[in-house]
Formats: C-alpha cells, sequence, structure tokens
C-alpha cells in the first residue's frame, strides 16, 4: 500500500539523486495505476516535497504542480486549465501561447525562465513567484497532454539539471497515464 | 483573474470566520468554472492554508484533500480513488465501507473521528495522523461523488465547527462543479 513515508527526502541527497528516488518512486505508483488525476496528485506531493528537503533555491519553490489540455477550449484557441498541485491557489485556465506556461505548451518546449519579470507577457498568479520551470507533457498522436510547472520566490531557482529530470518525468507521466 | 492571494487568511479570524471566507472564495472560484479537478485543487489549496492560519489543533492538519468516486471499480464492490490534495503521498484507492473514509462513502454521513487508532478497520497511510474528519459529496441521483478528507496529527483536532462548515462546503461542491 502506499505510505507517507514515501514522501520522505534523505536530507542529505544531492539534487540529481532526489529526483531519481521521485522517478523511481513515481514509477512505482504508477505501476498499477494509469489515473492520471490519482498519479498527479501524488507526483505533485512528491515534488514538494522533494524540493523542501533540498538547500535554497529548490526549498525557495512556491508551487509544484500540473496543468491539463482543456478538452472544452475550442481548437482554435486552446487552453490549459489547472490540475493537482501542492502550493498556493492559482489560476484556473491560461491560453496556450501566454505566459510561461502557454509557450511551453504551444511551442511543446521546456521553459527555463531565471526571471519571469523579464518573459514577455508573464502571468503574475503570484507576484511572490521570481523564477519558473515549464515542461510540456507530450504524447504521442495527441500532443500536449499537460505541463509540469515549478514555480520560485527567487531569482535562478532552477537549472540544467531540473530540466533533465523534469523532462524524463514528463516523459514517463506521459506513458504511464492515461489522459482525458 | 484568480490570484495566489486569495490564498491569505488574516491571523485574527475565527474558524467559523476563516471557513466563511473559505466558502465565499470557493463560490468565486466556482462562478465560472465547473471543471471538478480545477475546482477541488483549488479548493485543497484554500483548506491547507485556512488550517495553518489557525491555532492548535487545526494547525497541526497534515492532509487535506479529496477522493473522489472510481468509475473503473466494479459496481457491486464500488471505491474511491485519489483526488487533489495537500499533503504527503496517499493511498490511491479505498474501498467503501474500509477506514474512515470508505465508511464516509458507505453510509453517506460524516465521520468525526477523535482518535483515528479506535476506528475499527483504520487506514493508516500515515502514522502521524491521529484524529481525522470525513464528509461525503452526495449529488442526487448520483450518490457520492467524492468525499472530503482532512487529517490532523493530534487527537480531537476536529469539532461540531469543522463538521457544520465542511458539510456546507460538500454541498456547495456536490451543486458547483460536473462530476465524472
Amino acid at each position: 500500500m502506499v505510505h507517507a513515508d514515501a514522501t520522505s527526502f534523505p536530507p542529505n541527497l544531492s539534487k540529481p539523486q532526489a529526483y531519481q528516488q521521485l522517478l523511481d518512486q513515481v514509477e512505482g505508483l504508477c505501476l498499477d495505476q494509469r489515473n492520471w488525476v490519482c498519479n498527479l496528485s501524488n507526483t505533485s506531493s512528491l515534488l514538494w516535497h522533494l524540493y523542501h528537503s533540498l538547500p535554497s533555491p529548490a526549498s525557495d519553490v512556491n508551487w509544484a504542480g500540473f496543468y491539463v489540455y482543456d478538452h472544452t477550449s475550442p481548437p482554435a484557441k486552446p487552453r490549459l486549465i489547472l490540475g493537482p498541485f501542492q502550493g498556493k491557489v492559482a489560476c484556473q485556465t491560461i491560453a496556450f501561447g501566454r505566459g510561461v506556461c502557454g509557450t511551453a505548451a504551444a511551442t511543446q518546449t521546456t521553459q527555463l525562465v531565471p526571471d519571469v519579470e523579464k518573459f514577455p507577457g508573464h502571468i503574475a498568479c503570484d507576484s511572490a513567484s521570481k523564477s519558473e520551470i515549464v515542461v510540456p507533457i507530450i504524447v504521442e498522436g495527441k500532443g500536449v497532454v499537460a505541463i509540469i510547472d515549478i514555480d520560485c520566490t527567487v531569482e535562478n531557482g532552477f537549472d540544467q539539471v531540473d530540466k533533465e529530470y523534469l523532462e524524463k518525468l514528463a516523459d514517463f507521466l506521459a506513458k504511464s497515464s492515461d489522459w482525458p
């Protein structure tokens, strides 16, 4: 049975080691469970607790979660809608192309943003957020089904290690969950 | 636009006042949005931050979120599946009738449990949890569509005020979201 202890990251792990533990745990969680809400809810919790087990700037993460493709949006005006997350209340919908999340969805590429104030059209859901990384979850034949979104209260909160491992996580989630 | 500031509960609110603010905010969030994942994700965040704005035992809440009816479960063996939440990783599925959550779903009644160790068949997803309140979300003609589940690390974490306001929240969510 899944247990809260799975959320414990030993305090002396390096960031790559902590991400590897997270990937192993997500793989375990998705073994017999393809429900996307269930899987993204537990993955949000693991991401949140991973960052808060690491030193700054990772420990300054103030939002970790997902937006998913909104199937009620017109095909010509696709939109993301809020999925499971940990952190403060967030924007409910985001148009493809708008802000960091919308750009990752529209371009199907990771957005690693050291200073959100300098990102054209940035959506300030929380003025405390200073840097952000957004990774698209892409399913072959369906396109972008969701995005992983992580915010940090300091500039330069994320680096190539975050990009590498969050892209691995996105690839795994794309295959291991049934998407709406 | 929805903003993270909505998550701020002034520090001197009484518990009924804080719950009333939450109900007003959830009503605002659901005004133009009936997507259940989006609404439960933001409501989990509001619940978490409400409890942590109040003195102990409310501030000892360690899990706040939802389980929903699992439509892949056989009608004769109905099951709940993990929905949006804030806190540590949680059990993925819970059979109707099992533990505090399963009992609330099967009996369609709120379970206010001062000491989970004394609850027959309690599921120890997190051994840190000592008390729990679970409120069913019931839609006319559909039955239980979800449950609200709040855990606390001390005994007697919840009282009649929690029951009263969480039941109001359940009634509102039942009507204001489109359920799977």
